[in-house]
């Protein structure tokens, strides 16, 4: 952290501000300077942060900048740190003019990084978000058959999810059939499932803040020579992938280790995103693990292993576990089995 | 729109990307010069771009900020207007270092302006939503009884809106009852409602994007003359607020209809928030209905008038409705009554 060279440090992510104070609602900043750290809201927050907030005082201000800008100065602070990630540039611009005698300092690695390594309590929240999926995914089997809509079985899901304590989904459930599986991010649609399709669902629920993240694919009869083929190489790189990971391996090794395998069976460039991302209060935080992360693996992070491979037309398959990082190597936390065999959904 | 003084104008929220060019997914830019727009995203999003976008060409990125400097170098712009508030500081600085010869424009009022008066085709998927939300609300009817966990019927609603078509919530469901009603955001909790008690419910759902949001306030039981009183309050201080709605109206006025008959009865520093804020692809848009709010009411406009009172220990009342400002009025949109009688829950 730059922190001993900043007088404080500005707060805006609702993520961070969770992590730092505990205030869970949906609008507020948190100033750490010294000791003391204050949260600041408006009204309408004022019953739950009194309620929820730990180790801050509350302030209340009535316009976010000006309020904010208003208690900075009287800190007397020269250099303040402030979260450059997650502050609006038109925020920033606010700030800036009104606190023209004080030096803002933008933060980025510091404050990304600064949830990176997870907390017992925290990977309590966070098994219990992935046993909750898991178990509603379970609830959910009977209804992956040809001729039902991917919006119907998204729905179930989620409605399993929620019923069994979920607080609400991690991200839009998706469930892309056939050649719908072709897009990373198809969300279920009006589409319905056909016989001998791939269906890549990807889905995830948040406990306590904290989010699960999971994607299977599953089979509908019995699978084809390509079907076979191709869950068989996304199979294999995310095992690579996960038998690299250890506390001091760079993040880049883990993603080539599941990239080399798709690359030798000559899918690579059907393989276009980054291998895996952290997960905590966030659905997608540090690390990154793609071509382009940067640093080391560290024990206590919790992170997913998902390739894939997207083949324009014919469809795709995505597998995606979170492992929690321990001394030696890995922990799978995700409990849904990826084996093939596991995943043929045939009558 | 300053937009005679920019050579072009990049656009950040996803909100405006949908807008403008009908992209649904989770990242990109748009990019407007002259007559030509085009959509930045990265592999994950090609497909559904190719698939989605309209009157926009699609432009793949690795790197966020670097792709996107590069293609706006290669423009020649010399004034870039931009979505200031919506892009992160940190997005803007990358651009900025990359972009010294571009003078970068921040552009606010014109942008959130942008989306104000609604379109037929949006304000159909805004009846829609509506509609999906009160036959929801409808179906749960039953759940709200003494005994029952505030989760529970929020479950059941939100379960009810995605079976009937819901794409998901526009915010996470509000149940709060009792004491907790004094929360002006009461999330759904483990508490159970109570006999007598008041239950604040302010849900939404989505449908192709476009939001509903509706607040109800039901007495489980024979209303108390204070229950009676504090709901007459609000229910008249919505109704001044809607009779005020016509276009040409300073949006301050309607605030003031409102907050003058909460605050002639003695409650008005209990009342905290604005009386309203436009409703469409964000659940919180322009126009802002509150004494901070700029800006004359327009026909075709769609915000809420939610004004409410919110008294520690005791509890609290709000009435939510949406409105579509018409050329000599308003129409109100919400169809749920929010008349005390009909929201009087006694067995």
């Amino acid at each position: 952290m730059r922190r001993a060279k900043v007088g404080g440090i500005l707060f805006w992510s609702l993520e961070n501000i969770r992590y730092l104070c505990g205030f869970t609602g949906g609008d507020g900043v948190l100033i750490a300077a010294g000791q003391e750290r204050t949260f600041m809201s408006d009204s309408r927050y004022k019953e739950q942060a009194r309620q929820e907030t730990r180790d801050a005082t509350f302030r209340k201000y009535t316009r976010k900048e000006e309020g904010v800008a208003r208690f900075i100065q009287s800190l007397r602070v020269k250099r303040l740190g402030f979260e450059s990630a997650a502050i609006p540039y038109e925020s920033y611009r606010k700030l800036k003019e009104k606190l023209s005698r004080v030096s803002l300092v933008p933060l980025t690695g510091e404050i990304a990084r600064l949830r990176i390594r997870k907390e017992p309590e925290e990977l309590e929240n966070i098994r219990r978000a992935i046993q909750i999926a898991s178990q509603s995914f379970s609830d959910t089997l009977g209804r992956f058959k040809p001729g039902v809509r991917e919006r119907v079985v998204a729905e179930w899901l989620e409605w399993r999810m929620r019923r069994r304590g979920g607080e609400r989904t991690s991200f839009d459930t998706i469930v892309a059939s056939g050649p719908r599986a072709a897009l990373p991010h198809g969300l279920a649609s009006e589409k319905r499932m056909q016989e001998k399709e791939t269906v890549v669902v990807d889905f995830g629920v948040r406990f306590k803040g904290y989010c699960s993240d999971e994607t299977k694919t599953l089979v509908l009869g019995e699978p084809e020579t390509k079907q076979k083929k191709i869950y068989e190489i996304v199979r294999r790189a995310q095992d690579r992938a996960m038998r690299a990971i250890r506390p001091g391996v760079n993040v880049r090794q883990i993603d080539a280790a599941a990239r080399e395998v798709i690359a030798r069976a000559g899918y690579g460039k059907f393989f276009g995103h980054g291998t895996g991302h952290g997960v905590g209060l966030a659905v997608h935080e540090e690390p990154t693990i793609s071509p382009r992360g940067r640093g080391f693996v560290e024990e206590g992070m919790v992170f997913t292993v998902e390739p894939g491979i997207y083949l324009p037309g014919w469809g795709g398959v995505r597998l995606e576990d979170m492992v929690l990082v321990t001394a030696r190597g890995c922990e799978v936390l995700t409990v849904l089995s990826k084996d093939l065999k596991e995943n043929i959904y045939a009558r």
